[in-house]
This record gives C-alpha cells, sequence and structure tokens, in this order.
C-alpha cells in the first residue's frame, strides 16, 4: 500500500521551524506518512488567499489525501478544530473559514457536511501550548487519520462550519459582468473570481482600471502588453507580457474586473 | 522498518541547488532515507541563530533522527567536522558553536557528550571540495549513520564540542528578572530566554524598551496592542495584536527585555 | 526496490500552488515517487540560470533519477515538450535552450542526443491548460517515466534539441583569459564560467571591475576582503569575507572577469 499522502498549508514562512515541528509530530506518530507542503507563504493571519490556496491545489491530489491547513489568527481562543471528510479526502483545519471554497463546492454538488470537532485527548498532544495548535493539535490529527482512525472518534460530528462569502461575478443592470482579483500570484497574475462558464459567448472585453483588454488570449506568449486569458485553475487571469500584470497596473487582490460585450453582441 | 529521517538546517537558502545536492547525496547512500527540511534560512553564517532553531525542534522528531546543521563560515579551515549522538537522536555538524543549546541541555541532564570527529575517507566524497562540506562531508556522514554505521567508525572520539555562552537571564540587584530577544520569527514575535519557570509567582510587567506590558495573556488574539505569553518554545514571548511586534517597537534580537514585580507582589 | 526520484527545478516560486499541484499529480500517477525539490526560485522567465542550476546538481543524484526542469515563457506556443535521456538519468522540460549545459557536457562527451517529444494523449493530462504545462504534460511525463514507461511510447524521437550558447572564457591576444559571471548565489557569491582547468600554471590576478585579487584562496575564511576560489561546482568564484561580494562589488551575473598572469610568469 502507498504511504498515506498529508499536505502543509500554513503561514509560518519557512524561516522558523514551525512547519517542521509539525513533520516532525506527524512522522513520530506515523512514520510512513508522505508529507508535501503546499505553501507555507500564506501572508499572515490570510484566512481567505489560504482558503483560494487549498481550493486550487486539493483536487490534483489522490483521493484519501490528508489537507492540514493552518492558518489561524485565533489559536488558543474558542474556536473549534476541525476535521472534514469529503469524497476527495480529509481537510483538517481551525474553523475559521479557511475552507470556505471547499465548503461551497460541496454545497453546489449537494454533498451534505461531514465534519467532526478535534478534542478527543487521545488524538492531541499532552502538553497543548495555547499558540501551536498546528503542531499540536492539526498535526497529530492528520497523522492519526492517516493510521485509520475513523473520524467519528476525534470528537463531536458538526454538520455545518464556519464559512466566509466567497467573493463570485455579478452581473450588472447594463448587463456588464463585475468581478474581483481573488489571487495575485508569484509572477503577478491576477486571478478573477470569473470561471470560463461565466463569460459570454460573443465578443467582449475585459476592464481593469484604466487597462481595457479586447477579448482572450490563448498562451501568455500572445498577445499585446496586457492579456487575459482562462488560467490552469480555469478562471480569468490578466497577465502582462513576460512581467507582472499587478505591478504594471499598480492592482493586487481586490481589485474590480469588468466584462462588457463588445458592440454588436448580446449581453449576458 | 521505517525509512531514518535525516533533517537539514542551514543558511543555503533555496535559490541555489545546495540544499538538493545535499539531498542527492544522501538519497545516492541510502535511497530510502526520508529527509526533512527544518529551514534553509538561517541568515548568513548566524551560528547562534541555526543553534536555537536546532533546538527549538529537535525534540519533536522521532527518536534516532539525524539532523544535519550546516551553518559553516569556517569551511575549509581547521575547525573539526562532527558527530554528536544523544538519547534523542544524531547531530552532524561543523565543530563550530551550533549545537551549543543542545550541548547545554545535556550538560544539565548530566549527560556525557558521545561524539566523534568526521574524518575516515571510507565516509567521505572522493573529491572534498574546500567550500561545500555539507555536501561533501556532512550528507555523506548522515547517509552513512542512516545505514547503521556506528559514530566510532567516522573517526576520533571527542568528549567535549565548542559551545557559545548561550544568553540566559539574570536577576538585577533590586530583584528584577533581565533577559534579551534570543529569537525574532517571521510573524515578528519576539521570543525571549526567559522559560516559564523562571518567572515569578505573583504579578508583574515585561518591560521592552519604552513598551511595558501588565502580566501574561494566552493567547494572540487576548491583550491590548502588545502581548506577552509563554510561546511554543516554552519561553517568554511578546507579540503585537495581528501585526509584527518586531516592527511595531523597532526591536529585534539581541534586544533587552526586563520582568519587573508588580507593587505589592513579592520580588524573585 | 528504492523508489523512483524525480527532482523539479521551476520559477514558480513558492507562494502558490503551483509545485504542489505538480507533485499530486505526480503522485496520483505513481504513489512511491520521491519528490525533491531543486529550487522553485529561478527568476522568472529565466531559462539560462535555470540551465545552469540542474546543471549545477544533477551529477548528484543517483543514475536514473528523473529531473523535471520548467523555467516557460513559451508556454502554450508550439515549442515542443521533451525528454532527454541520458547515462545518468531523464530530462524532462521544454525545449527551449533550458537544457543547454546538459546537452554541452554530452556532446563534449561525443554522447549522441537521445530525446522524445512528449505527444501521446495516453501520458498527458485529459484537459491540458494552455499555461500550465508544468502540470498537465511535465509532471503526467515524469512519473510515467518513472513506472518504467520507455522515452520511445511518449512522441516521435528527437535528435537534436534547442540550445542557447553558453558563456565559455576566451583568450585575449594579450595572453589573458576572459570570463563572465554566470551565477550569483544566496550568499553573493559570484561563480564564473572559468573552470579549474582553464586557468594557468603559474601566479595570476583576478580582475573584476576596480578589484584586484591576487591569485586563489583556498576557502572563504582565507585571503582579504575579496578573495578567489574554485567553489563547489568547480569553477572560479569571486567571494567577499564573511559579506557578499556581489552587493560590495556592485556586479551581479555577466559581469566580466579577468585572468592576467603575473609579471614574470608565462601567460596561457
Amino acid at each position: 500500500m502507498a504511504a498515506a499522502i498529508i499536505t502543509l498549508t500554513t503561514d509560518f514562512g519557512l524561516e522558523d521551524s514551525y512547519s517542521a515541528a509539525m513533520k516532525g509530530v506527524i512522522l513520530g506518530i506515523n512514520p510512513e506518512a508522505n508529507i508535501i507542503d503546499i505553501t507555507h507563504h500564506i501572508k499572515s493571519h490570510n484566512i481567505l488567499e489560504a482558503a483560494f490556496i487549498i481550493d486550487s491545489v486539493y483536487s490534483y491530489f489522490p483521493p484519501g489525501t490528508i489537507h492540514v491547513v493552518v492558518v489561524d489568527p485565533g489559536v488558543g481562543t474558542k474556536r473549534k478544530a476541525v476535521i472534514l471528510q469529503t469524497p476527495s479526502g480529509y481537510f483538517v483545519a481551525p474553523d475559521n473559514g479557511v475552507l470556505s471554497y471547499i465548503l461551497k463546492d460541496l454545497a453546489e454538488k449537494s454533498i451534505a457536511t461531514q465534519a467532526a470537532a478535534i478534542t478527543n485527548p487521545a488524538y492531541i498532544k499532552n502538553h497543548v501550548s495555547n499558540t501551536f495548535h498546528g503542531r499540536d493539535i492539526f498535526a497529530p490529527a492528520a497523522a492519526h487519520i492517516s493510521l485509520g482512525i475513523p473520524r467519528s472518534e476525534f470528537g463531536e460530528p458538526l454538520t455545518s462550519l464556519m464559512t466566509f462569502d466567497v467573493p463570485v461575478p455579478q452581473k450588472t443592470a447594463g448587463g456588464a459582468l463585475t468581478g474581483e482579483v481573488i489571487h495575485t500570484d508569484a509572477f503577478g497574475n491576477l486571478i478573477t473570481d470569473i470561471k470560463e462558464s461565466d463569460l459570454p459567448a460573443g465578443r467582449f472585453s475585459v476592464i481593469l482600471g484604466n487597462c481595457v483588454i479586447p477579448g482572450l488570449s490563448r498562451s501568455y506568449a500572445e498577445g499585446g502588453d496586457f492579456l487575459a486569458l482562462i488560467g490552469s485553475s480555469g478562471r480569468l487571469e490578466i497577465a502582462a507580457r513576460n512581467s507582472s500584470a499587478a505591478q504594471k497596473l499598480g492592482l493586487d487582490t481586490g481589485a474590480r474586473v469588468e466584462i462588457r460585450a463588445a458592440a454588436g453582441e448580446r449581453n449576458l
């Protein structure tokens, strides 16, 4: 049997020993676990960014993968520590909205939330720090799941978890579509909440600030100074030819983007 | 049998191929080794920072783990390359003080230093570079230890290794306690050399520069703009609510911190 | 049998989920693959830097290792996706020059190029994004190679791949040798295209900008403010004592370096 895969997504950075402490704890419980870093560079306390990142990647992992997501400004307060079990695998996280995109996907597919609180002391470190549940609660829980401990053993069942309203594009009265930038990647590409299926059938323009981009390009190497394309996550993305669109446009996550049908084309 | 775990702590950064070269060498000797990065972001040549980081994390790994620590400004000079064997595992490092905290812990537990120089050419790369012993001496040594080669095979036994005086808090004549910041983490939390057991029993204030913090908070989400708490390493830590204490206070590693009993409380 | 090793070299950074998506795809195809990061910090679109990095490290991995190198500004255009098979292992990359140093080494050893295009849909993701062949083409190809699928199954054989002219040192009319800085590492060491075997037998000076360094040092801890030595890659390297030569000299990759025989010594 192949080793269980446990992924880590945190805002701990790589300068300290925090992510390594989680790995040590996991390997102490399940020495066969295959631990994969998603990223430790979520911006400090940025729950929505973590929610986007884990949503963008979980489906590329084999079924049964255990995803630990620790962006946790409320560590040590009364927010719950939870396990969410889904058809594609497990998510182990604070109940603070960091699974909002995952839960939205499940809701859209009418899949009931199967979750549990993590409270059973048998699966928690003996001495729990008030500042590092990643090491003392989430890592041990993930490692125990990888050993086959069922969700119900960890604590009381939960049928709903905290979610944020994730950004979704809106139709305007005039028939245009407005969305927003939900992630700026390391290349400076601006990734929006507009999916391929949201776009009009005919010709259209993409408008960000003063920049008007006529229709979609097929690749980063095509198009003018700025180009719009369907990125690898299936979302509309604005890029700059061989440079950073974010920097060149002075825009970042949260920026508004508008889709307007070309003259003579039908509105949405 | 589970794969041997080898951890890496260096100041090599992640932009070059240096840490990967170490991994290639290890896997060439023991293809089953499970290599875990602690961090490669120790500040260049900062031996004391590396000493703190490895001390903060080693105890979370399973017994027998092999920790390679390479912050080595003296590479190519006469400083020794050494293996330190302890009840919790092995440390493979230059003999330059990078194991100072580990050795202090052993001394406090009255555990004799069991170490060896790495000089046996059988366990060293054929052509040793004068600038990269991480790849040519430390990685091969760790890989050979993971194969079960005993410490005594690597070179002459050593009963003492080089150590720096690690910072420890001091009582002042007036009964206050002074310590210092020994690590600033990526969140900007200021971690001091003061342990929970060093603190007075009654009410006290924590004083850093112009900042006076009344007593301890239990979590980062509690307290005022600045707060003091016992962090995940069991040490007194100063944090800023949802931001960087280091930045807001303009302080960094080395800064002085003072614990003063509240009026009416007994001094230490 | 030990797990197949697959290494990753990209310009994706570690802030996004791109490198993790590649890992998920690989583990979905071969759950036993041992995935090792070389670096994800190649400067955006810097093909020559990636070419240098993979060349500097591949020989330290066991034979049969599969190296995936994705610095790919032309993703989605007509540039080919290729597999290069060599005596030391496999390279999976866009055909854009990123394997130039590897191909030069093979040519110097008179080893014919054994390569194939990756076009067989059986070994490619079902839905290929135009912007992320790392995930949809290169990662699946590497995973399938690790399962033993022969090169010839992936697509048409190729006997030549695209290469850039890699920098090589030149003799001047006056008998001096001129080279250039081909990589600046994270310590600020300036690594040149001059190999140990290129250097004159007698005494010589190394000249960079206004800086004249008399001969070679043996280690970073020896020599004056600036020193020249043979670095871990077997190339002439210029370093600054306990600091960054690049910063102190205001020089970077591309800077010219000259080797001039000392008075009374024979020229090259």
